[in-house]
């Protein structure tokens, strides 16, 4: 029963691990994703929208894993809830996958022209160093179940959010002269950004309720 | 046995029929959404806002649902597979409602000034109605897993990608009179259109995958 156990728990742990993992490639695409756009670089772009489907193809896997482990092992109560959490963990991971390529296939579509106007690299730029800080410190959330890092999380998801809105008031601003096709580039990168660190937030406040039973308020 | 196995059935069966009910809301969401920002209509459009904690909680309760029905039963291969698909599916759906909101929310944004130029009514109102359409047939589809039905969802999201396209060039063209701040609104209800029925594919696939193990391509 002891061994039963322990090799549960090494399941338990692999699949955490592949979440990890995950996590380091979602940060990774996001990373070259702004680069991508950021310096008109059209082989980084390509490079992270070949590596979406291997991400799609790990997250897939480490879901079957999961759906397999919960058929033989038929855990219940907080394995099973754990186990659940892994899956929709997973799909958040995928999704933020797409995010970055998202960004990337605006990259590409305006290369070799530069997608975003001098004036605004820096905001882009700090909203791609704040979707990647977020996801590592998801990733070590996901390792550690931290519940204060989870919580911080929600602290730096709140920075990109201004981020967000000043990236808007940019773009309304009577000044604004790079026209409406560059308006709705980074209307949408401002989204796809934004919508990375929801994920991102999701994810810690799975693992906080996880670990709490409580909703991270 | 006999009886314990019907039980379980009588449980699988609810689930589905939540899904339905939840179908249903979060079309009527989009209905009233696409309405409330057509005709300005604030009322509308607090309405729509209001129903999306009833659409999570709805959700949620049916998420606690199939995790306690794979705790109790521990069913193993297709019963199980239909119960993940379930939690997947009411994901999707607890988004669309997401949706909906965020559409309702630029209605209540613009008011009392009309969010849509009227020339590009019939557009939005063309996005409203295929989205209605696509969720009405995703009902279905959960409701008698009808896999040409799902494969029809997909045909009728080309429909919506299309209207998308147009709505998109027409922000583009050099006659645009309407400013970039409609424009930014355009973009983000083209998305938020696009999002809903992408999601309703997904529940579509996920059906069709189930049934016959295969993608739907």
């Amino acid at each position: 029963m002891a061994l039963i156990r322990s090799v549960f728990q090494d399941e338990l742990d692999n699949v955490s691990q592949s979440l990890v993992d995950l996590t380091a490639m979602v940060a990774t695409s996001m990373q070259n994703a702004t680069t991508s756009i950021l310096t008109s670089d059209l082989k980084l772009a390509e490079e992270v929208i070949a590596s979406d489907e291997k991400i799609d193809e790990i997250q897939h896997d480490s879901d079957s894993r999961v759906i397999d482990i919960i058929a033989r092992q038929q855990p219940v109560a907080s394995d099973l809830r754990a186990l659940v959490t892994a899956l929709r963990i997973g799909s958040d991971l995928e999704r933020m996958g797409d995010l970055a390529h998202h960004v990337a296939k605006i990259a590409r579509l305006r290369h070799p022209n530069a997608a975003i106007p001098a004036e605004l690299v820096e905001i882009v730029h700090a909203m791609g160093d704040a979707a990647v800080r977020i996801t590592q410190k998801t990733g070590v959330v996901i390792a550690t179940r931290d519940t204060e890092m989870a919580l911080e999380v929600e602290r730096d998801d709140d920075e990109m959010d201004a981020l967000h809105r000043k990236l808007i008031s940019a773009l309304i601003e009577p000044t604004w002269k790079y026209g409406i096709e560059t308006a709705i580039d980074l209307t949408l990168l401002g989204r796809y950004y934004e919508r990375y660190a929801d994920h991102a937030v999701s994810v810690s406040r799975r693992v906080y309720f996880l670990v709490t039973g409580k909703f991270a308020s």
